[in-house]
């Protein structure tokens, strides 16, 4: 399996490659130890190194290694490249790298490229202020935090969408590779077009180890292994081995290969043949910890998972340890690699890439610096008649794609909506009018909508769809992740590290706004007809709802005028995650366009028109509030509010519909949050308030608790209770049918109790009658079924 | 590739396998459509016809014909067969062969097998108050629910560890193949030991599409799909076409051939040849849909995506589509299949195998009746001595590793702790003192705790671990999976599924209990101290308290021998998901074993040596309550309750410790809830209670909300402020730090603002001083980190 390589580095471009890698290894190692005395200028005290030693050593001269070696074909070749690192604690390495080449130290002034910066870049690093041991958003040409592992490829694969100037190297961890999501990412090169989209190079680094244990990978079989990567599709190239000079002329012809071949498959798609190519890969197999202490306290290290953090743990305290660290520094010669002022000398300058070629400064890596506005078309335009509030029905998804269709037209190289096969599902497939779904593996003439130009890319896993759209966002462009609701939850984790990657941004000047990350999240709880349980699950609202104020926003459009109206803005949001929640079933069209607007606008609002105020005084409180967030929870709020409007005309009743859940938070929480005033004008201070809500009805308690009239609220929602039936079975034995809102309603306003006891046993009879009718019949009650807003 | 074949079935054997498959077929269809009529004694009408048409036929029929192989060759080698059905809708194949085998009517006697019982489940399929059209809980011989797809192979080996005799043939979806989870999957083969596990069956069902879109294994050239195939470690056998003549021939001697494999790897494996076997596994391309309606309206159905759900949609109301169903039904020729009474004839019962052979009743799929409790060695032997409250310190996990070293140790075959390579780095490496690593890759002579027998289970893939958990608990046995906090959340929607089943599995009587999923959460938020933000959220929480009641416990032991008495119990229950979250790192011992037991058992409780209202009056309550859920929270509380204690020795300060956080929640709300007149006892009514909790803080709030002195309650926990920094940094910058818990008494607690000035500014000049000196010395200020409990 070892190839025969020519030996394509002169020896003074081995040296100087390698004195490059000296010096990353070199910053690297000093990151993790020292506090002081950068340069070595004197001998090492223990007064120098840092009192709790915390960081990954063993990644790190892989990663150092591999970036030396594409700088030098960025240089030579004039590719614009970025590099995703996968191995999750190659920190060092990137940020060695970033201050060699000067990137960092733009992005970073208080960390310049002299002896006060090198001494500067030592001690921050997993320093408390510092910068994290990760790459994380902190480091300059990066779009990945390698914190959570097995991202990175699908972030590769999502940047070189409609990138086809574009080179992404992407380092896969093989401890990474025992992942779910990188194992099924490899197929992602069957939705990668070579004519229209860039390319990615992803670089298997074997050194063996995780944390504690061997990998998978590095333990099987060479033919085993070769089969498995030729298997996902690729021509794998091996760099084996650890003598440094070998490696570099190996690695140095296999760059030069791999590349070639990415030109050629290029060149010929992109003179019209559309055969799927067999992309190449690399698989880099080096000592883990490659150039650090080989053993220690007699215990072998390099090559071991003893090198996976902190090699000599004993520097302050064992004298012996502080002496290794020492010889373990100075073998890199430091004097050879950095001048009087501790500024890298010329012939490592020259090795650097010029500009924005810099894989630290490439501005794909700062995808706001490249963000231009989606061209959208009025939202208005595709607005369903309304004439008489809730007198039609409409598909509130289908509605949606026809908006969608147009978005993906207008911006046909930076926008695309992702999903788990379920597009058509939710009903979005007018977009199929304008566009394909990618797809470069075999088409049959049975096919529809299938080919290597669909701007829609699906398959049958959250996580691709999730690590696409993070990676095509974090790089300049837009786009919309549509997924049945229950099985969000799938990606929770890949939300909670995209969300904390928005809020570690937000607050570095140099990264610029990216367009938000817009979950349509449909098929939802209430509507799981034929699939029950399993697919019932509302809570990702709540997941969502945990991470920082500042980065998310969760909708629950009540009909299709709303939800353009949402989608529209959340298209046009900036680092935000946006969650909609909206049904792709048949449900009434409350509000005509330009209430719809006022009403998504405002967030939270009394629909006067529902409820029987308009008489009264305006001064005076209702009887009772039904509350309602949801399109479920809206249309059974509104089928009490007429069986109490029909029944007890003398009872004032309010219908406030809740849009934007955040507005429910007081405004210290969140910045949309309302004030107590206007909190309580909607919901007032002593009336009840019965309130429907979509998901958990925890969630409605914990973002009012501080409220005035909080122990007034009963909250109706999903309670984990579900299986295949209908529609309206679904909200009887969850308690939120109209019938149990009534009673409710009786239950909670003062003084109706006797008066009301015929109107409380019609409930109960209906109740009854449906359970009944349903279970003889297998869909739901007439009159439930066909019930329209009467007034 | 097509394999040589032999003709292994007789004409006569062929004939009646195929009656097999017809009527399971037609039982299957029969479900999807038919309210009445079930052996078409009349004329199909409309009125026998399901007025919603909801179900799956486009996997069902390759279920069925495997199903039907399956049974043959149970039958002949006497085999104990499982059979795990990945592709996620095949309900109604499982249905039609479980009533077919009679396991069915056993487990449900109100389906009988006969006319009656036949009308009666085609009734009940996706049918209100029946059953869901999935592999759930409710079909007899599954551990798996088919509606989340990617776990499917994971199950399979879980429920294979431990048990040699067992052969579990696993169904793996093209579509679920897709999926991160069972992309990974297949590696499981380096984790099963041929000699004392059983054997894993994988067969891959491509047929070729998914809801809407072909699936990418069923579209890359066949050679590519064996690389991939022997990539992982299989020596895969193709069952390719659609004459069912010919399948069924290629099948049997398929099947016939990998059995004889298997059986040569065990037989080699168990005497003594350790070397790693090709486990042999089967390709089914077989059309979707098969022996379906070829085309409907004119367009293609079967071998294409149309055929996924109901390949006839318009049987109530389109004549032909009528009359096309029942030219469908009758292909199978019911009257050949069932006698008068709608019984299955002779010759179809002479091919169920008998009693517990049969998959629907095989007891390893029902695994509460095949537990064992475990042998547990007494936890308080493992106690650590406190002679004084939080004098000396422990690190609780390594202690708890001691006490599972013997678990493991005396539970050989029923016992297993799962780890995404974190098993060491949580502290509970003891265990290596008696067991290794599971571990079929090769060896090298430096690894060390690495063999083919270990019982301890690490691969860097949080969906394996949880997937191989599953498997092996619902199998009859027990276990433990340890997770970083932070990456648990990889699993939200696995743990989703299992508490829902075990919510559905709980209804159903013939379902035995099994043991509780434990999950020991450790390298917690508060301890991330050199991986910084991505590795911080207590979430989890959060999330399972989502899921029922009665199948939820979350746990929060404060020190080393509650985190015992709690993992004791943990082990000792059944049917819950327990979340037990604890520390690793060194922290107070702060109650002597009996006390530890006690405060567990009570669940929360006042830890009246912390307070000072000893000396008080017995009916009097204190000024303020501490309260506090976590052990980082504890320390805190503990803190600043002797600041308070020292500096304001009149002020009557009660600590509250909370173990078990369900006891928080109303008892109509859990059946851990305390009474209001317990709560009002710990909390009091209306004295101000200052809570630390250990997650995010508004899940105190959502858990307390209806209690009466909710509004004084103030909670302090992390808010997503984190980074790479020191312990108790990181209480800083989310205001949990003792000085913030003090500053926030004297806040709340009425009177005491202006003679405590000097303290107040005293707290601020310590946070100050903590933040100087942290980001000078990269360390926790000295009187913080050597603080010890002074009382």
């Amino acid at each position: 399996m070892t190839e025969t390589l020519t030996a394509p580095l002169s020896q003074e471009e081995l040296r100087v490659l390698d004195a490059y890698w000296r010096a990353a290894n070199y910053l690297s190692v000093g990151q993790i130890y020292l506090l002081d005395n950068p340069l070595l200028r004197e001998p090492l005290r223990r007064e120098h190194i840092k009192s709790r030693l915390l960081g990954h050593w063993g990644t790190t001269p892989g990663l150092n290694f591999l970036y030396a070696h594409l700088n030098r074909v960025i240089r030579d070749r004039h590719l614009t490249m970025m590099n995703v690192i996968g191995p999750g604690h190659g920190g060092p390495a990137m940020l060695a790298n970033t201050w060699l080449e000067g990137s960092y130290t733009s992005a970073n002034p208080g960390v310049p490229r002299d002896e006060h910066g090198m001494r500067e870049l030592f001690r921050q690093f997993s320093f408390p202020g510092g910068v994290p041991s990760h790459v994380a958003p902190e480091v300059p040409g990066s779009i990945h935090e390698g914190g959570e592992l097995g991202y990175s490829l699908a972030h590769a694969y999502g940047a070189a969408f409609d990138n086809p100037d574009l080179v992404v190297a992407c380092v896969v961890g093989d401890g990474e590779a025992e992942t779910g999501p990188l194992a099924t990412s490899w197929h992602a090169n069957k939705f990668l077009n070579p004519a229209h989209d860039g390319a990615v190079l992803p670089i298997l680094h074997l050194n063996g180890y995780k944390i504690a244990n061997p990998t998978v990978l590095a333990r099987i079989p060479q033919d085993e292994l070769d089969a498995l990567l030729r298997g996902y599709g690729y021509a794998p190239h091996y760099v084996t081995g650890s003598d440094p000079g070998q490696m570099h002329q190996d690695m140095a012809a296999t760059l030069d290969a791999v590349l070639d071949e990415i030109d050629a498959i290029q060149q010929r798609a992109r003179s019209g043949d559309h055969r799927r190519p067999r992309w190449p890969m690399i698989v880099l197999r080096s000592p883990k910890g490659w150039t650090g202490p080989a053993e220690v306290d007699g215990v072998p290290v390099t090559g071991t998972w003893r090198a996976h953090q902190v090699p000599l743990a004993g520097v302050r305290d064992v004298p012996e340890h502080l002496a290794m660290l020492e010889e373990w520094l100075r073998s890199y010669r430091p004097e050879e690699l950095f001048d009087e002022h501790g500024q890298p000398v010329a012939e490592l300058l020259a090795q650097v890439p010029d500009g924005g070629a810099r894989m630290g400064a490439n501005p794909h890596a700062n995808g706001g610096l490249l963000l231009k506005p989606l061209q959208l078309p009025d939202f208005r335009a595709y607005a369903v008649d309304v004439e008489k509030h809730g007198a039609t029905v409409s598909e509130p998804t289908r509605v949606l794609g026809r908006f969608l269709r147009e978005v993906t037209r207008d911006n046909s190289t930076s926008f695309r909506i992702f999903g788990p096969d379920e597009t058509a599902s939710n009903r979005l497939d007018a977009v199929y009018e304008v566009t394909d779904k990618q797809w470069e593996a075999e088409v049959l003439p049975v096919d529809e909508h299938l080919g290597p130009e669909g701007r829609v890319v699906e398959v049958l896993s959250e996580h691709l769809c999730q690590g696409w759209l993070e990676g095509y966002l974090l790089t300049g462009r837009h786009g919309l992740f549509s997924c049945y609701e229950a099985f969000i939850h799938i990606v929770d984790s890949m939300f909670n590290q995209h969300a904390k990657w928005l809020k570690s941004s937000k607050k570095l000047p140099w990264r610029r706004p990216v367009a938000s990350l817009n979950y349509l999240l449909t098929s939802h709880v209430w509507r799981q007809d034929h699939n029950g349980f399993s697919h019932q699950d509302p809570g990702f609202i709540d997941h969502v709802m945990n991470k920082k104020a500042e980065v998310t926003r969760v909708y629950l459009p009540p009909d299709t005028n709303t939800l353009l109206s949402v989608g529209d803005h959340c298209l046009r949001s900036r680092d935000y995650v946006n969650v909609i929640v909206a049904g792709k079933n048949d449900s009434p069209d409350w509000l005509p366009m330009d209430e719809a607007v006022l009403h998504a606008t405002r967030g939270a609002g009394i629909w006067d028109w529902a409820g029987n105020e308009q008489g009264s005084d305006i001064n005076t409180e209702p009887d009772v509030v039904l509350a309602c967030a949801g399109d479920a929870p809206t249309l059974e709020v509104m089928a009490a509010t007429a069986i109490l409007r029909e029944h007890l005309p003398d009872l004032t009743v309010r219908v406030v519909n809740v849009v934007d859940l955040m507005r429910l938070q007081p405004q210290t929480e969140h910045p949309h949050g309302m004030t107590d005033a206007e909190f309580d004008a909607l919901f007032t201070t002593d009336k009840p308030v019965l309130f429907a809500y979509h998901g958990y009805p925890w969630l409605i308690h914990r973002l009012t608790y501080r409220r005035h009239n909080h122990h007034n609220i009963h909250v109706r929602g999903y309670k984990e209770e579900g299986t295949t039936t209908t529609p309206f079975d679904m909200l009887v034995i969850n308690d939120m049918d109209r019938f149990r809102l009534v009673m409710d309603v009786l239950d909670q306003v003062p003084g109706l109790g006797a008066r009301t006891a015929l109107l409380r046993q019609r409930m109960v009879d209906l109740r009854a009658r449906h359970h009944v009718w349903t279970r003889e019949h297998g869909e739901d009650l007439p009159e439930v079924r066909d019930w329209v807003w009467p007034f």
